[in-house]
Protein backbone atom coordinates (compact mmCIF):
# COMPACT_ATOMS: atom_id res chain seq x y z
CA UNK A 1 0.00 0.00 0.00
CA UNK A 2 1.56 3.03 -1.11
CA UNK A 3 0.72 5.44 1.25
CA UNK A 4 1.89 9.21 0.30
CA UNK A 5 1.57 12.74 1.80
CA UNK A 6 1.93 16.02 0.87
CA UNK A 7 4.25 18.70 2.13
CA UNK A 8 4.05 22.20 1.45
CA UNK A 9 3.80 21.64 -2.13
CA UNK A 10 5.50 18.36 -2.79
CA UNK A 11 4.74 14.67 -2.70
CA UNK A 12 6.55 11.84 -0.75
CA UNK A 13 6.00 8.73 0.63
CA UNK A 14 4.25 8.54 3.96
CA UNK A 15 7.38 7.28 6.10
CA UNK A 16 9.58 10.30 4.66
CA UNK A 17 11.32 12.24 7.58
CA UNK A 18 10.16 15.57 6.18
CA UNK A 19 9.98 17.93 9.54
CA UNK A 20 13.38 20.05 9.88
CA UNK A 21 13.38 20.35 14.13
CA UNK A 22 13.08 23.99 14.37
CA UNK A 23 9.25 23.49 13.77
CA UNK A 24 7.10 25.35 16.34
CA UNK A 25 4.63 22.42 16.26
CA UNK A 26 7.43 20.43 17.11
CA UNK A 27 8.90 22.43 19.75
CA UNK A 28 5.67 24.82 21.07
CA UNK A 29 3.05 22.61 20.10
CA UNK A 30 1.83 25.17 18.25
CA UNK A 31 -0.08 22.82 15.55
CA UNK A 32 -3.74 22.23 14.26
CA UNK A 33 -4.63 19.38 12.64
CA UNK A 34 -7.80 17.83 10.87
CA UNK A 35 -9.23 14.11 10.27
CA UNK A 36 -11.69 12.73 7.83
CA UNK A 37 -12.11 9.91 5.87
CA UNK A 38 -13.94 8.58 2.34
CA UNK A 39 -16.98 6.59 1.98
CA UNK A 40 -17.34 4.96 -1.45
CA UNK A 41 -14.08 6.73 -2.26
CA UNK A 42 -15.77 10.62 -1.78
CA UNK A 43 -14.22 12.51 1.14
CA UNK A 44 -16.89 12.62 3.92
CA UNK A 45 -18.70 15.84 4.10
CA UNK A 46 -15.50 17.80 2.95
CA UNK A 47 -17.36 21.31 3.15
CA UNK A 48 -17.62 21.10 6.84
CA UNK A 49 -14.19 19.67 7.03
CA UNK A 50 -12.43 22.38 5.67
CA UNK A 51 -14.52 25.08 7.18
CA UNK A 52 -13.94 23.77 10.28
CA UNK A 53 -10.39 23.61 9.34
CA UNK A 54 -10.41 26.89 8.36
CA UNK A 55 -11.71 28.03 11.15
CA UNK A 56 -9.24 26.94 13.80
CA UNK A 57 -6.35 27.88 11.46
CA UNK A 58 -7.82 31.47 11.91
CA UNK A 59 -8.12 31.24 15.57
CA UNK A 60 -4.67 30.67 15.79
CA UNK A 61 -3.60 33.09 13.55
CA UNK A 62 -2.03 30.50 10.79
CA UNK A 63 -2.87 31.59 7.22
CA UNK A 64 -3.71 28.59 4.79
CA UNK A 65 -1.25 28.08 2.13
CA UNK A 66 -3.59 26.48 -0.12
CA UNK A 67 -7.18 27.32 -1.53
CA UNK A 68 -10.12 24.42 -1.20
CA UNK A 69 -9.83 23.87 -4.85
CA UNK A 70 -6.29 23.43 -4.61
CA UNK A 71 -6.33 21.01 -1.57
CA UNK A 72 -9.33 19.11 -3.02
CA UNK A 73 -6.79 18.23 -5.95
CA UNK A 74 -4.09 16.91 -3.89
CA UNK A 75 -6.84 15.06 -1.65
CA UNK A 76 -7.46 13.43 -4.95
CA UNK A 77 -4.13 12.56 -6.39
CA UNK A 78 -2.96 11.62 -2.65
CA UNK A 79 -6.03 9.19 -2.73
CA UNK A 80 -5.33 7.60 -6.41
CA UNK A 81 -1.62 7.04 -5.36
CA UNK A 82 -2.85 5.08 -1.99
CA UNK A 83 -5.07 2.46 -4.81
CA UNK A 84 -7.11 2.09 -2.11
CA UNK A 85 -11.03 2.18 -2.18
CA UNK A 86 -10.99 4.31 1.18
CA UNK A 87 -8.78 6.18 2.97
CA UNK A 88 -8.42 8.61 5.72
CA UNK A 89 -6.77 11.97 5.35
CA UNK A 90 -4.58 14.02 8.32
CA UNK A 91 -4.04 17.61 7.78
CA UNK A 92 -1.22 18.88 10.06
CA UNK A 93 -0.50 23.04 10.42
CA UNK A 94 2.34 24.36 12.57
CA UNK A 95 3.75 27.45 13.07
CA UNK A 96 6.32 26.22 10.66
CA UNK A 97 10.09 26.97 11.07
CA UNK A 98 11.04 29.38 13.48
CA UNK A 99 14.66 30.95 14.19
CA UNK A 100 13.45 32.19 17.50
CA UNK A 101 11.57 29.11 18.25
CA UNK A 102 8.74 32.05 19.50
CA UNK A 103 7.15 33.60 15.65
CA UNK A 104 5.60 32.21 12.68
CA UNK A 105 6.99 32.89 9.33
CA UNK A 106 5.48 30.75 7.32
CA UNK A 107 3.17 27.62 8.59
CA UNK A 108 3.81 24.15 7.44
CA UNK A 109 1.17 22.24 5.55
CA UNK A 110 1.18 18.26 6.11
CA UNK A 111 -1.33 15.85 4.77
CA UNK A 112 -1.04 12.84 5.30
CA UNK A 113 -3.30 9.47 3.82
CA UNK A 114 -3.42 6.62 6.05
CA UNK A 115 -5.59 3.45 5.86
CA UNK A 116 -8.68 3.01 7.93
CA UNK A 117 -8.12 2.54 11.66
CA UNK A 118 -9.28 -0.50 13.18
CA UNK A 119 -12.69 -0.80 13.69
CA UNK A 120 -14.53 -1.74 17.07
CA UNK A 121 -17.38 -3.89 16.00
CA UNK A 122 -17.92 -5.40 19.44
CA UNK A 123 -18.05 -1.72 21.30
CA UNK A 124 -20.82 -0.39 18.33
CA UNK A 125 -23.03 -3.64 19.69
CA UNK A 126 -22.01 -4.06 23.28
CA UNK A 127 -20.82 -0.28 24.18
CA UNK A 128 -17.78 1.00 25.97
CA UNK A 129 -16.60 1.76 29.31
CA UNK A 130 -14.84 5.28 30.10
CA UNK A 131 -13.17 6.66 32.76
CA UNK A 132 -14.49 10.39 34.30
CA UNK A 133 -11.46 12.74 34.18
CA UNK A 134 -11.10 16.18 35.24
CA UNK A 135 -10.18 18.19 32.50
CA UNK A 136 -11.46 20.85 29.90
CA UNK A 137 -9.55 21.15 26.79
CA UNK A 138 -7.50 24.61 26.68
CA UNK A 139 -8.95 26.70 23.53
CA UNK A 140 -11.85 23.70 23.20
CA UNK A 141 -12.80 24.90 19.91
CA UNK A 142 -9.69 24.49 17.85
CA UNK A 143 -8.51 21.21 17.10
CA UNK A 144 -5.26 21.72 18.17
CA UNK A 145 -2.38 18.82 18.53
CA UNK A 146 -2.50 19.05 22.27
CA UNK A 147 -3.51 15.46 23.58
CA UNK A 148 -0.98 15.20 26.73
CA UNK A 149 -3.61 13.62 28.82
CA UNK A 150 -5.04 10.92 26.97
CA UNK A 151 -1.49 9.47 25.72
CA UNK A 152 -0.54 10.14 29.28
CA UNK A 153 -3.16 7.76 30.33
CA UNK A 154 -3.35 5.48 27.54
CA UNK A 155 -1.82 2.62 30.24
CA UNK A 156 -4.57 3.15 33.16
CA UNK A 157 -7.38 3.42 30.90
CA UNK A 158 -6.01 -0.43 29.01
CA UNK A 159 -5.66 -0.97 33.00
CA UNK A 160 -9.34 -0.97 33.98
CA UNK A 161 -10.53 -2.07 30.52
CA UNK A 162 -12.03 1.56 29.64
CA UNK A 163 -11.97 2.81 26.14
CA UNK A 164 -11.41 6.47 26.55
CA UNK A 165 -11.52 9.44 29.55
CA UNK A 166 -14.56 11.81 29.45
CA UNK A 167 -13.82 15.02 30.54
CA UNK A 168 -15.63 16.87 33.52
CA UNK A 169 -15.05 20.17 34.97
CA UNK A 170 -16.52 21.55 38.10
CA UNK A 171 -19.46 19.24 37.55
CA UNK A 172 -19.68 19.95 33.73
CA UNK A 173 -19.42 17.41 31.12
CA UNK A 174 -17.77 18.37 27.44
CA UNK A 175 -16.75 15.76 25.39
CA UNK A 176 -14.26 12.67 25.28
CA UNK A 177 -10.59 13.06 24.36
CA UNK A 178 -11.49 12.50 20.64
CA UNK A 179 -15.06 12.29 20.46
CA UNK A 180 -18.02 14.30 21.37
CA UNK A 181 -20.89 12.86 23.50
CA UNK A 182 -24.37 12.51 23.92
CA UNK A 183 -27.32 11.58 26.42
CA UNK A 184 -30.97 10.42 25.77
CA UNK A 185 -33.55 11.71 28.37
CA UNK A 186 -36.83 10.38 27.82
CA UNK A 187 -37.59 11.98 24.51
CA UNK A 188 -34.60 14.10 24.39
CA UNK A 189 -31.08 14.26 22.82
CA UNK A 190 -28.58 16.43 24.35
CA UNK A 191 -25.18 16.93 23.95
CA UNK A 192 -23.03 19.96 25.63
CA UNK A 193 -22.96 23.08 24.21
CA UNK A 194 -19.26 24.49 25.42
CA UNK A 195 -15.89 23.56 26.12
CA UNK A 196 -16.16 21.41 23.25
CA UNK A 197 -14.74 20.27 19.27
CA UNK A 198 -17.90 21.05 17.50
CA UNK A 199 -17.48 17.39 15.75
CA UNK A 200 -18.82 16.78 12.08
CA UNK A 201 -20.33 13.38 13.06
CA UNK A 202 -22.01 15.52 15.99
CA UNK A 203 -23.43 17.33 13.59
CA UNK A 204 -24.79 14.56 11.23
CA UNK A 205 -25.97 12.76 14.37
CA UNK A 206 -28.02 16.14 15.57
CA UNK A 207 -29.66 16.15 11.74
CA UNK A 208 -30.38 12.36 11.68
CA UNK A 209 -32.12 12.54 14.93
CA UNK A 210 -34.07 16.28 14.20
CA UNK A 211 -36.78 14.21 12.77
CA UNK A 212 -37.59 11.49 15.48
CA UNK A 213 -36.69 13.21 18.80
CA UNK A 214 -36.03 16.74 20.39
CA UNK A 215 -32.44 17.72 20.03
CA UNK A 216 -31.07 19.96 22.48
CA UNK A 217 -27.33 21.74 22.68
CA UNK A 218 -26.73 22.79 26.28
CA UNK A 219 -24.90 22.55 29.82
CA UNK A 220 -24.79 18.55 30.67
CA UNK A 221 -23.79 17.79 34.17
CA UNK A 222 -22.02 14.58 34.75
CA UNK A 223 -24.76 13.99 37.09
CA UNK A 224 -27.25 13.71 34.43
CA UNK A 225 -25.02 11.98 32.61
CA UNK A 226 -24.78 9.25 34.93
CA UNK A 227 -28.78 9.62 35.30
CA UNK A 228 -29.61 8.98 31.58
CA UNK A 229 -31.28 6.84 29.97
CA UNK A 230 -28.76 5.92 27.41
CA UNK A 231 -25.26 7.69 26.39
CA UNK A 232 -23.41 7.40 23.34
CA UNK A 233 -20.08 9.20 21.72
CA UNK A 234 -19.87 9.88 18.09
CA UNK A 235 -16.74 10.61 15.92
CA UNK A 236 -15.64 9.82 12.20
CA UNK A 237 -14.02 6.50 13.20
CA UNK A 238 -16.53 5.45 16.24
CA UNK A 239 -19.60 6.66 14.34
CA UNK A 240 -22.24 6.08 16.97
CA UNK A 241 -20.92 4.29 19.97
CA UNK A 242 -22.88 3.40 23.25
CA UNK A 243 -21.21 3.88 26.89
CA UNK A 244 -22.39 1.75 28.94
CA UNK A 245 -20.30 2.25 31.83
CA UNK A 246 -18.64 5.13 33.36
CA UNK A 247 -15.83 4.81 36.03
CA UNK A 248 -17.61 1.99 38.36
CA UNK A 249 -21.25 3.41 37.28
CA UNK A 250 -22.99 1.78 35.15
CA UNK A 251 -25.46 3.81 32.37
CA UNK A 252 -29.28 2.65 32.64
CA UNK A 253 -29.01 -1.56 32.88
CA UNK A 254 -25.34 -1.30 30.94
CA UNK A 255 -26.38 -2.39 27.70
CA UNK A 256 -26.58 -0.17 24.22
CA UNK A 257 -29.51 1.98 24.38
CA UNK A 258 -32.36 1.33 21.88
CA UNK A 259 -32.98 4.40 20.43
CA UNK A 260 -28.33 4.80 20.50
CA UNK A 261 -29.00 2.16 18.45
CA UNK A 262 -31.65 3.58 16.03
CA UNK A 263 -29.40 6.74 15.76
CA UNK A 264 -26.19 4.36 14.78
CA UNK A 265 -28.68 2.52 12.40
CA UNK A 266 -29.30 5.80 10.30
CA UNK A 267 -26.07 6.98 10.56
CA UNK A 268 -24.61 3.66 8.87
CA UNK A 269 -27.34 4.50 6.29
CA UNK A 270 -25.97 7.50 6.28
CA UNK A 271 -22.29 6.61 4.97
CA UNK A 272 -23.58 3.96 3.44
CA UNK A 273 -25.17 6.03 0.20
CA UNK A 274 -22.62 8.99 0.60
CA UNK A 275 -21.32 10.42 -2.09
CA UNK A 276 -23.89 7.70 -4.78
CA UNK B 1 28.91 28.34 12.39
CA UNK B 2 28.32 24.35 11.38
CA UNK B 3 25.80 23.86 14.34
CA UNK B 4 24.66 20.26 14.62
CA UNK B 5 22.19 18.04 16.20
CA UNK B 6 22.01 15.01 17.75
CA UNK B 7 18.98 12.45 16.79
CA UNK B 8 18.47 8.78 17.68
CA UNK B 9 22.15 7.84 17.89
CA UNK B 10 23.22 10.02 15.20
CA UNK B 11 24.83 13.38 14.23
CA UNK B 12 23.38 16.17 11.32
CA UNK B 13 23.66 19.59 10.62
CA UNK B 14 21.06 21.65 12.31
CA UNK B 15 18.80 21.93 9.59
CA UNK B 16 18.71 18.48 8.52
CA UNK B 17 14.96 17.46 8.13
CA UNK B 18 14.79 14.42 10.68
CA UNK B 19 10.75 13.75 11.87
CA UNK B 20 8.75 11.31 10.27
CA UNK B 21 5.18 12.56 10.70
CA UNK B 22 3.86 10.21 12.33
CA UNK B 23 5.80 11.82 16.02
CA UNK B 24 3.77 11.85 18.93
CA UNK B 25 5.29 15.59 19.56
CA UNK B 26 3.92 16.81 16.04
CA UNK B 27 0.57 15.19 15.82
CA UNK B 28 -0.27 14.89 19.17
CA UNK B 29 1.76 17.70 21.27
CA UNK B 30 3.37 14.57 23.70
CA UNK B 31 6.73 15.87 24.22
CA UNK B 32 9.11 18.09 26.81
CA UNK B 33 12.12 19.99 26.15
CA UNK B 34 14.94 21.48 28.08
CA UNK B 35 16.90 24.53 27.45
CA UNK B 36 20.48 25.82 28.89
CA UNK B 37 23.82 26.83 27.98
CA UNK B 38 27.46 27.21 29.10
CA UNK B 39 29.61 29.37 30.66
CA UNK B 40 33.24 29.51 29.74
CA UNK B 41 32.89 26.55 27.42
CA UNK B 42 30.77 24.40 30.47
CA UNK B 43 27.41 23.59 30.45
CA UNK B 44 25.56 25.61 33.50
CA UNK B 45 24.47 23.62 36.41
CA UNK B 46 24.01 20.35 34.90
CA UNK B 47 23.59 18.43 37.64
CA UNK B 48 20.24 20.57 38.07
CA UNK B 49 19.24 20.10 34.36
CA UNK B 50 19.86 16.94 33.92
CA UNK B 51 17.77 15.97 36.97
CA UNK B 52 14.90 18.26 35.26
CA UNK B 53 15.18 16.16 32.23
CA UNK B 54 14.40 12.93 34.00
CA UNK B 55 12.09 14.58 36.08
CA UNK B 56 9.75 15.93 32.94
CA UNK B 57 10.60 12.25 31.30
CA UNK B 58 9.37 10.17 34.22
CA UNK B 59 5.90 12.64 34.79
CA UNK B 60 5.41 12.06 31.05
CA UNK B 61 6.46 8.28 31.56
CA UNK B 62 9.11 8.35 28.65
CA UNK B 63 11.66 6.19 28.69
CA UNK B 64 15.47 8.47 28.23
CA UNK B 65 17.44 6.43 25.38
CA UNK B 66 20.61 7.53 27.46
CA UNK B 67 22.30 7.72 30.41
CA UNK B 68 23.81 11.05 31.76
CA UNK B 69 27.12 10.15 31.19
CA UNK B 70 26.36 9.14 27.61
CA UNK B 71 24.37 12.43 26.80
CA UNK B 72 27.29 14.69 28.52
CA UNK B 73 29.90 12.73 25.66
CA UNK B 74 27.21 13.95 23.20
CA UNK B 75 27.13 17.47 24.29
CA UNK B 76 30.96 17.85 24.32
CA UNK B 77 31.33 16.30 20.75
CA UNK B 78 28.22 18.94 19.52
CA UNK B 79 29.93 21.76 21.53
CA UNK B 80 33.34 21.04 19.40
CA UNK B 81 31.32 20.67 16.03
CA UNK B 82 30.56 24.52 16.74
CA UNK B 83 33.59 25.98 16.90
CA UNK B 84 31.86 28.31 19.09
CA UNK B 85 33.26 29.38 22.84
CA UNK B 86 29.76 29.51 23.94
CA UNK B 87 26.50 27.03 22.49
CA UNK B 88 22.64 26.73 23.88
CA UNK B 89 21.49 22.84 23.95
CA UNK B 90 17.98 22.31 23.52
CA UNK B 91 16.48 18.77 24.32
CA UNK B 92 13.85 17.43 22.76
CA UNK B 93 11.89 14.30 24.01
CA UNK B 94 8.69 13.32 22.04
CA UNK B 95 6.57 10.03 22.17
CA UNK B 96 8.28 8.88 19.07
CA UNK B 97 6.80 7.13 16.08
CA UNK B 98 3.27 5.63 16.67
CA UNK B 99 1.17 3.28 14.51
CA UNK B 100 -1.94 4.29 15.71
CA UNK B 101 -1.50 8.02 16.64
CA UNK B 102 -1.93 7.28 20.23
CA UNK B 103 0.33 4.37 22.16
CA UNK B 104 4.43 5.15 23.11
CA UNK B 105 6.69 3.09 21.34
CA UNK B 106 10.09 4.09 21.41
CA UNK B 107 10.70 8.00 22.41
CA UNK B 108 13.29 9.99 19.55
CA UNK B 109 15.70 12.61 21.23
CA UNK B 110 16.83 14.92 19.99
CA UNK B 111 19.81 17.10 21.42
CA UNK B 112 19.87 20.53 18.82
CA UNK B 113 23.06 22.87 19.87
CA UNK B 114 22.16 26.92 18.65
CA UNK B 115 23.88 30.08 19.09
CA UNK B 116 22.81 32.22 22.32
CA UNK B 117 19.66 34.37 22.12
CA UNK B 118 19.94 37.85 21.58
CA UNK B 119 20.34 39.57 24.87
CA UNK B 120 18.28 42.18 25.58
CA UNK B 121 20.70 44.47 27.94
CA UNK B 122 18.21 47.67 27.66
CA UNK B 123 15.77 45.43 29.56
CA UNK B 124 18.03 44.34 32.35
CA UNK B 125 18.86 47.76 33.08
CA UNK B 126 15.66 49.66 32.68
CA UNK B 127 12.82 46.95 32.94
CA UNK B 128 10.41 45.67 31.05
CA UNK B 129 6.47 45.77 30.51
CA UNK B 130 4.43 42.22 30.87
CA UNK B 131 0.85 41.79 29.84
CA UNK B 132 -1.77 40.03 32.76
CA UNK B 133 -2.93 36.91 31.10
CA UNK B 134 -5.46 34.72 33.14
CA UNK B 135 -4.36 31.25 32.76
CA UNK B 136 -2.36 28.26 34.17
CA UNK B 137 -0.19 25.91 32.72
CA UNK B 138 -1.99 22.23 32.41
CA UNK B 139 0.71 20.02 34.21
CA UNK B 140 2.91 22.72 35.08
CA UNK B 141 5.96 20.72 36.39
CA UNK B 142 6.30 19.38 33.37
CA UNK B 143 8.62 21.34 30.97
CA UNK B 144 6.34 20.21 28.01
CA UNK B 145 6.18 21.65 24.64
CA UNK B 146 2.83 23.70 24.96
CA UNK B 147 3.18 27.04 24.67
CA UNK B 148 0.22 27.77 22.30
CA UNK B 149 -0.50 30.97 24.30
CA UNK B 150 2.75 32.50 24.04
CA UNK B 151 2.86 32.58 20.22
CA UNK B 152 -0.79 33.63 19.79
CA UNK B 153 -0.08 36.29 21.91
CA UNK B 154 2.95 36.84 20.46
CA UNK B 155 1.35 40.17 17.83
CA UNK B 156 -0.62 41.54 21.09
CA UNK B 157 2.61 41.97 23.21
CA UNK B 158 4.07 43.77 20.43
CA UNK B 159 1.39 46.01 19.95
CA UNK B 160 1.77 46.76 23.21
CA UNK B 161 5.24 47.29 23.81
CA UNK B 162 5.07 44.21 26.29
CA UNK B 163 7.98 41.31 26.12
CA UNK B 164 5.70 38.57 28.40
CA UNK B 165 2.92 37.15 29.54
CA UNK B 166 2.15 37.13 33.06
CA UNK B 167 0.30 33.92 34.42
CA UNK B 168 -2.52 34.43 37.23
CA UNK B 169 -5.47 32.77 37.66
CA UNK B 170 -8.41 33.27 40.59
CA UNK B 171 -6.06 36.09 41.96
CA UNK B 172 -2.72 33.65 42.28
CA UNK B 173 0.32 34.46 39.92
CA UNK B 174 2.27 31.72 38.78
CA UNK B 175 4.92 32.36 36.07
CA UNK B 176 5.71 33.59 32.94
CA UNK B 177 5.85 32.34 29.39
CA UNK B 178 8.98 30.56 30.16
CA UNK B 179 10.28 32.20 33.29
CA UNK B 180 9.70 32.37 36.88
CA UNK B 181 8.54 35.45 38.66
CA UNK B 182 9.52 36.82 42.19
CA UNK B 183 8.40 40.10 44.17
CA UNK B 184 10.52 42.06 46.76
CA UNK B 185 8.49 42.94 50.02
CA UNK B 186 10.33 44.66 52.66
CA UNK B 187 13.31 42.51 53.58
CA UNK B 188 11.33 39.34 51.83
CA UNK B 189 12.12 37.62 48.50
CA UNK B 190 8.97 36.12 47.94
CA UNK B 191 8.28 33.74 44.80
CA UNK B 192 5.42 31.28 43.63
CA UNK B 193 5.61 27.45 44.73
CA UNK B 194 3.21 26.10 43.04
CA UNK B 195 1.98 25.24 39.35
CA UNK B 196 5.40 26.64 38.20
CA UNK B 197 8.32 24.95 36.54
CA UNK B 198 10.95 24.48 38.75
CA UNK B 199 13.60 27.20 37.33
CA UNK B 200 17.34 26.41 37.29
CA UNK B 201 17.86 30.36 37.77
CA UNK B 202 14.88 30.55 40.35
CA UNK B 203 17.04 27.96 42.38
CA UNK B 204 20.56 29.59 41.80
CA UNK B 205 18.78 33.11 42.58
CA UNK B 206 17.24 31.93 45.94
CA UNK B 207 20.87 30.50 46.76
CA UNK B 208 22.71 33.98 46.10
CA UNK B 209 20.01 35.61 48.22
CA UNK B 210 19.76 33.43 50.64
CA UNK B 211 22.83 35.31 52.56
CA UNK B 212 20.68 39.21 52.14
CA UNK B 213 17.06 38.37 52.52
CA UNK B 214 14.47 36.39 53.35
CA UNK B 215 13.51 33.71 51.01
CA UNK B 216 9.60 32.81 50.88
CA UNK B 217 8.27 29.96 48.59
CA UNK B 218 4.27 30.36 49.36
CA UNK B 219 1.26 31.41 47.40
CA UNK B 220 1.47 34.88 45.85
CA UNK B 221 -1.11 36.95 44.46
CA UNK B 222 -1.30 39.46 41.71
CA UNK B 223 -2.67 41.92 44.06
CA UNK B 224 0.61 41.46 45.87
CA UNK B 225 2.71 41.54 43.20
CA UNK B 226 1.15 44.33 41.59
CA UNK B 227 1.62 46.21 44.99
CA UNK B 228 5.34 45.44 45.63
CA UNK B 229 8.30 47.47 46.10
CA UNK B 230 10.01 45.63 43.43
CA UNK B 231 9.32 42.37 40.59
CA UNK B 232 11.78 40.52 38.29
CA UNK B 233 12.04 37.32 35.94
CA UNK B 234 14.28 34.80 35.80
CA UNK B 235 15.28 32.51 33.77
CA UNK B 236 18.33 31.03 31.45
CA UNK B 237 18.59 33.90 28.67
CA UNK B 238 16.84 36.45 31.26
CA UNK B 239 19.02 36.19 34.23
CA UNK B 240 17.86 38.67 36.33
CA UNK B 241 14.96 41.03 34.82
CA UNK B 242 13.45 43.63 36.61
CA UNK B 243 9.81 43.64 35.51
CA UNK B 244 8.34 47.45 35.93
CA UNK B 245 4.87 47.55 34.50
CA UNK B 246 2.08 45.45 34.94
CA UNK B 247 -0.38 45.73 31.88
CA UNK B 248 -1.23 49.16 32.33
CA UNK B 249 0.14 49.49 35.93
CA UNK B 250 3.66 50.82 37.46
CA UNK B 251 5.49 48.84 39.51
CA UNK B 252 7.47 50.71 42.57
CA UNK B 253 8.19 53.92 40.68
CA UNK B 254 8.82 52.29 37.37
CA UNK B 255 12.23 52.00 37.52
CA UNK B 256 14.64 48.58 37.91
CA UNK B 257 14.61 48.07 41.86
CA UNK B 258 17.58 48.41 43.45
CA UNK B 259 17.71 44.93 45.00
CA UNK B 260 16.40 43.37 41.93
CA UNK B 261 19.95 44.87 40.52
CA UNK B 262 21.24 44.01 43.37
CA UNK B 263 20.59 40.35 42.84
CA UNK B 264 21.27 40.42 38.99
CA UNK B 265 24.83 41.84 39.81
CA UNK B 266 25.23 38.83 42.30
CA UNK B 267 23.97 36.40 39.04
CA UNK B 268 26.63 37.58 37.07
CA UNK B 269 29.07 37.25 38.94
CA UNK B 270 28.37 33.61 39.67
CA UNK B 271 27.91 33.18 35.87
CA UNK B 272 31.26 35.07 35.13
CA UNK B 273 33.18 32.70 37.08
CA UNK B 274 31.49 29.62 35.81
CA UNK B 275 33.67 26.55 35.25
CA UNK B 276 36.79 28.14 36.56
Amino acid sequence: MPFHQYFNGEIFPVDTALFKTNDLGLLRGYGLFDFFRTYNGVPFRWDDYWARFENSARLLKLSLPLTKEATSRILADLHALSGEQEVTFRFVLTGGYAPDSVHVVQPNFLIRTEPLPRDNPAGKLKGIKVLPYEYVRDLPEIKSTNYVHMILMADEMERQQASDLLFYKNGEVSELTRSNVFIISGNQLITADRNVLHGITRRVVMELAAPHMQVVERTLTLQELLDADEVFTTSSTKWVMPIVQVGDRQIGDGTAGKQTLFLQGLFEKYVESWGR
